[in-house]
């Protein structure tokens, strides 16, 4: 295995940004899924049909970066595997235990992941930092989460504290699965450490993560 | 409650279509749901991404649905509110237990719903006909199902007979809502018996239905 310092090559490059299209391809994928699941268990028939737009712009998404994937000579299920064991296990850990903790997922969760995402792509090409900033685009959810999370915590304060909890352990799950991510896919690791420059700045860059991310508890209404 | 051979007024008219309309369009958004969970139990990432593109379609379907139904003034969650029950009641009734359920119901099952929600809609004006036809074109989904259950029964022979006696179930509990909403919703019930002409007609109708359905059981490899 090459050190952190080593120089990447063309090819190794080239890896990175495979993978990044790859865990976000998959990401789309299950945003699709798990939006589609709130659909089902939605309150009323007009939050029924919000989440089902939602759901089907992530799948638009997913789309575009599976036809870029193509794009560049790579079948999109092969990018996508790497990732569907450490998404899976982390959803798996997370699955919320009612509609509240699901809209806290998606904005607290999906926030988090794509701050990450958007960071990563700004040591990319244009070409690839340009697709991610726009698959990464909100889809309505973020509004949507905000407004129905402040009125339960405005109804009753008591939910303010589970939903705080809830939203520190998806983050925690997060970094885990990252962490497992960061072992396995080597080329993607060096391009981040390598192109953010040394661990101080990785430390920057997290740094940044928890500060928007601390944004949005407070936007929410929750201690962060 | 009028006679079934009374004239129909026009506000009894615009109710029948409003009620197609509005069944057609919960009957579109559960699609979305359903397909969308079939994803989730794919056993490959193609498969996971063909469903997504089917629900992604069906949603599309609802959303012209929604906008016709807005277009006539009146609000979609209105004109969906009486078919939520009986849909969700032959839903909860007919839960597939596997993939190969999932798919032998999305084809019969919706095939059948579809034939029968074509045969009202030629009983409606033109706009009303087009748009019918339209939103239950194939999504591709009657091919995919095809093609995977086929494959399934010719591996294992035993699985058609299980899956045949799945498909009566399926129809048999059709009939049984189907009845309920003919029961609930007088304006659409007349304009069927009405416009179909007699007794007679409806059971040239009913004929028609089963035709259609044993050719699409013959054409999974299944007895009807």
């Amino acid at each position: 295995m090459a050190e952190w310092t080593d120089p990447m090559t063309e090819e190794e490059k080239r890896q990175a940004v495979i993978d990044l299209l790859g865990v976000l391809a998959f990401a789309e994928l299950t945003a699709f899924e798990r939006l589609a699941g709130d659909a089902s268990l939605a309150p009323t028939l007009a939050d029924k049909a919000a989440l089902g737009a939602m759901a089907t712009a992530e799948f638009g998404h997913y789309r575009v970066l599976h036809d870029r994937l193509e794009s560049l000579g790579v079948d999109s299920t092969v990018a996508m595997a790497p990732f569907v064991e450490p998404l899976n296990a982390f959803h798996d850990q997370t699955t919320p235990a009612d509609w509240l903790e699901s809209l806290v997922k998606a904005y607290v969760g999906d926030g988090f992941a794509a701050d990450f995402y958007r960071e990563v792509a700004e040591l990319m090409d244009e070409d690839t930092q340009a697709l991610v900033v726009d698959v990464l685009d909100d889809t309505g959810h973020a509004e949507f989460a905000v407004a129905h999370v402040r009125s339960a915590t405005e109804a009753d304060p008591a939910v303010a504290g589970r939903l705080a909890l809830w939203a520190r352990r998806l983050v925690g799950e997060a970094l885990v699965q990252a962490q497992r991510v960061a072992v396995d896919r080597d080329a993607l690791a060096r391009l981040i450490v390598g192109g953010v420059g040394d661990l101080v700045a990785v430390g920057e860059l997290l740094a940044r993560l928890t500060q928007r991310h601390s944004e949005r508890m407070e936007t929410l209404g929750l201690q962060p």
